[in-house]
Order: C-alpha cells, then sequence, then structure tokens
C-alpha cells in the first residue's frame, strides 16, 4: 500500500480513554516535532477529512442512539478509509510525519471490547481498508476510567459515547493495555494520572528516542 | 441470521440502471401484492431508516465527489446493516413481505462491475453484513442503457451516479444481466424497453408464479 522510503514520514497515533488529557497532549508533542523542523499532519479520527467530519457527525450525534453496532464499525472504516486514501497516505509519501489522534485501535478498543464487536470482522475490515498500513508508534495515554470519565464529564456535556457506563470504559482501558503489551516495539504508555508537568516529562524523554 | 418458517415473509429486491421505470413498477408491483392481501414493506437502498437516509445523502451529494471508492463502499454497507437489523430482518419475522428498491446487487453492479471495486472485497462485506441473507427474488428491470440514461436525464436534475457515462451504464447493465445468468431461480428479467402497459402484463405473469 504504501512503500517506506527516505522520505517517507512516521505515522503516529495516540490513544487512551476520555479525559486521559490526550488533547493537550498532543498539541505539545505537534510544537515539539515541529521544532525539530520536522512537517507534520496534526489529525484526529474520526473525521480528518470534510466528508469524516460529517460521518462523525452521524456517529456521536444523539439522534441515532439505537445504531446498530455493525452499522457504527463500517461508518469508523468509512471514515478511516477517506482519511487515509485522502490525507495520511499523501502527507506520509510527502516526508510528513502523521500524528492522529486514534486510530484503529480505538476501534478495537471501543467496538471490540467496549460494544463486544467480533474482532474477527474488525480485523477483516483493517485489512479491507488499510493493507499492510500501521502506525510506527502508538502513545497510549493510561489513565483509571473512573478518574478520566469524572475530568471528562467536568467539560462539560458528555456525547453518545461518553455517556456509556463505567464499566465501558473499563473494558477499553484493558483492551489498550493488552494490545501495548502485544506490540511493545509500537506502543510507548504515558501514565496520565500525574500532574501536567509530569505528564510532560514523560512525553520528553518517549518524544527523544523518536526525534532524531 | 434469519430463521424461515411459515410465517416468514418473502424478501423481493428491484433491480435496473436508471431510467428503467424501477419506481413506477414497484408501486404497481406493491399494490397487486397488497391485494392479494399480504401485508408489506416497501423501502430502498441506500437508506431505509433515518441513519440510512443521512448516509444516502452523504452517498449522493454533490459535495463529495472525490470520494474514494472503498468509502463509498463502506458507507454502501453501513446504510444496509442499519435497514437489515432495524427494518427488513424485524419485517420478514413478523410474515411481511419486504420489498426493496435495490439491494446488495447494486453493490456488485455499481461499485464492482461500475467502479471496478475488487469482487472479493463486497463479497467479505457482503457475508459481514449478511451473513446468509439474500433476497428471495430479484426483478431486474432491464434496459439499453442509452435509453435508460436518457430518459433519467429527462426527469431534471441528475444526481452524482447520474453523471457517469454512459460506459459506466453498460458495465452496470451488464453485470445485473451476467448475475440473472448465474442466478436463474432468484431473478426474473422485465423488459423495461416497451410501453408501461406491456411491461406490466409482464409484471403480471412473473408475480403469478409467485402469489399464491
Amino acid at each position: 500500500m504504501t512503500k517506506k522510503n527516505a522520505k517517507h514520514g512516521l505515522f503516529i497515533s495516540f490513544e487512551g480513554v476520555e479525559g486521559a488529557g490526550k488533547t493537550t497532549n498532543i498539541e505539545y508533542i505537534a510544537e515539539k516535532i515541529e521544532a525539530s523542523g520536522q512537517e507534520i499532519l496534526l489529525t484526529r479520527e474520526p473525521g480528518g477529512t470534510d466528508l469524516g467530519e460529517a460521518i462523525r457527525e452521524l456517529l456521536i450525534s444523539k439522534e441515532f442512539p439505537e445504531m446498530h453496532s455493525t452499522t457504527e464499525l463500517l461508518l469508523m472504516f468509512a471514515a478511516r478509509a477517506e482519511h487515509l486514501h485522502r490525507k495520511i497516505i499523501p502527507s506520509l509519501e510527502q516526508g510528513r510525519w502523521v500524528l492522529c489522534d486514534r486510530f484503529t485501535d480505538a476501534t478495537y478498543a471501543y467496538q471490540g471490547a467496549g460494544r463486544d464487536i467480533d474482532l474477527q470482522n474488525i480485523q477483516t475490515l483493517e485489512n479491507l481498508v488499510q493493507g499492510t498500513l500501521r502506525p510506527d508508534y502508538t502513545f497510549l495515554f493510561d489513565i483509571d476510567a473512573d478518574i478520566g470519565l469524572a475530568r471528562a464529564k467536568n467539560r462539560g456535556e458528555t456525547d453518545r459515547f461518553e455517556q456509556q457506563h463505567l464499566d465501558f470504559f473499563n473494558r477499553v482501558r484493558s483492551a489498550y493495555l493488552k494490545m501495548a503489551e502485544e506490540n511493545p516495539q509500537r506502543y510507548r504508555i504515558v501514565n496520565a494520572q500525574y500532574d501536567l508537568q509530569t505528564v510532560q516529562k514523560q512525553i520528553d524523554t518517549l518524544l527523544g528516542q523518536i526525534i532524531q
């Protein structure tokens, strides 16, 4: 699908449950990488393109609370296909680093572990849409689900996903930790329970191993 | 996925290129079946549910002319999953006959033959979304693509699909005829080039074999 060559950029995804401070920390990481002279594309899933954002609206809308789990899975991958072919792959080929707020591991965690969707179906769609393309690195912002959820609630209105039960977020967190364990080369775990300064120190150390 | 039993309704899909008179003829068929005392669900794809209609809007919108073919395929099947699980299967289980304006064969014809999407990918999604469920009967309204297209243009504004070249519609028509040849038990071909009265005579004959 994509050929690695000297100019090929790194593909970094960011994962974690709600309230793990993902958004703030991604901005911090983006600034650090840009400061090193590297061009970046900062993007997010679901969304990332005009059509992807329109699909994202359907996914987080409260209008469709009874959405079937297979429908949700297909919409996620529809937005992902558009994002991948229109933005991520072209950017990587131009030598940019792509920083993506959530990617396919979020589907395994939220739809797979959270909603009990057959992991085999997710894998089928991952292969159909991505071929062999996977992130080079995945930063997991790890936090106790109850602490994360309390933080997310303090931010204001919760969307359809954030209305799920605590048990759901516990399953999501466990799924992320399991993927991190199974993919130690790719995963970088940030303990997100500490204050911002302590979290950013961890990030500095991890980034130091990636930015040359 | 669905068990056939005494109360299980028939699932009938309707296919054909633009301008084949599908809409008019489906209404005629629906009236005939209802007149026989049979309860029906008259529906269409893509769409058929509130969420499905919202997805349909994305698919036919002129806002996204550069939609990637894989995205289009996944959106089609997302709408289909919702339609199947929320309307088609429950209706069949209640003993209704489901009359559906386009179904998965349209994906094989338009996305597969028309846009050259890997048929294997379509088959993968068909199995993922439908399990073993297929229509009991498929009425194909067959017409020369150039005649059909001229009729569609006369109806007024053309949407994104109708702006395709004639060559595209020729490939679509050939794909339908091939599926009809491969599935003679399921397919019923209506020659749609004649005037309405002649077409409806053909329909009467074909329906006579289905309605007891």
